[in-house]
């Protein structure tokens, strides 16, 4: 297809999509003439990453090129594909911050420790292999640091519900990526999906509150 | 105690400590003589909030002020006050930002009639009832409105598991603010919780997506 029809199709005015292949956010198109090239299926759903990332997800263009080029490394198996693209994510400035006033101060290396006996008893091989290369492996530890720190309970009895609901919001997941059918567009879907389900699960954990709230104290209860 | 020893049992500097009561984040101490004052138990208390939401939560001072503003709001109850003071948490500027974005558009009425749908699904009375006065309802509405945009499933079926499982961190959640025992600890500890379990949570879930990813897809598996 050609640009005016591709951005059609994407919803993305001409002048972003030339930006965004400008900031080889978006492969070139194949070139027919000097002056035109065509755009495939491929362009399309990469334009609707990018769009996923940037536009919905607030995130700066430079951080959405690390996450695309992880996605694009041939030289990787799926798998760690998959799991190179989910690490090149940003953690917002918040949680890194926090990770990084810890310095592997005390605090921060009784979180570790609390962190890898939390990862034993849920059976996580793999999070207790990769340990701090997983950023975020980083952002528990400095989350679980901050908790101690602020004498709020984070003993391993506290985070073990937590543990064991993020299991399954894992495979519901990995099942929603799973629908998807070649493994580039998996890979693909499990970074905006990732993304995208933050603030839906967020928002719905404070409705719940409020709402387990209400069951509790309100005075028609 | 004096300053002093507030500064000590709290961690917290005394010019940081002079700072907050300047911004009107924790009260004036019991005035002893022209230049001394004591504090008690609870500015210690209040010292270790303000700390959870400042230093930890790297929340803005002027909303720390606000959040604090409804936990002292007398003129409400229990359920109304916590409520309150978890609506008043700010939403990171991310997720605001694609709520305004959305701008009440065909996307964004269509992600509304599916939250309703949720919260029936779910038995989410109070959630249906309070609707769009909750800043958690207007984040969920623009997540899936920014879901549907981008083409990624957002039906009622595939939000359910999520719902349910936020169900589940709500009970989670206020089970864990009850061991605290009187109702204005409970009102401090839900507002504290919930903005440091949020980065507990996203590492954990991401955590568990690589996790099962290499569950189902690992060479040695």
């Amino acid at each position: 297809m050609r640009m005016a029809e591709l951005s059609e199709r994407s919803g993305i005015p001409t002048a972003t999509i030339k930006y965004y292949l400008r900031e080889g956010l978006l492969r070139p198109g194949h070139r027919v003439t000097a002056t035109q090239s065509t755009y495939d299926d491929g362009h399309l759903r990469r334009l609707r990453l990018v769009r996923a990332l940037i536009q919905v997800g607030r995130m700066p263009v430079a951080t959405a090129r690390e996450v695309l080029t992880a996605i694009e490394d041939e030289s990787i198996d799926h798998h760690r594909r998959l799991g190179a693209a989910i690490r090149a994510l940003p953690n917002d400035g918040a949680l890194d911050a926090a990770f990084d006033a810890g310095e592997l101060d005390e605090e921060t290396e009784s979180a570790r420790r609390r962190a890898e006996e939390l990862f034993a008893e849920l059976g996580w091989t793999h999070a207790a292999e990769v340990g701090a290369s997983e950023a975020a492996y980083r952002v528990l530890v400095g989350a679980i640091a901050g908790l101690s720190r602020t004498g709020y309970p984070c003993e391993l009895t506290d985070l073990l519900p937590y543990g064991r609901l993020a299991d399954r919001l894992g495979v519901t997941d990995i099942d929603m990526v799973e629908r998807y059918g070649d493994p580039y567009e998996q890979v693909e879907a499990a970074v905006a999906l990732t993304v995208l389900y933050e603030p839906v699960l967020l928002s719905l954990r404070r409705l719940a509150e409020a709402e387990e709230s209400n069951r509790r104290y309100s005075p028609g209860n």
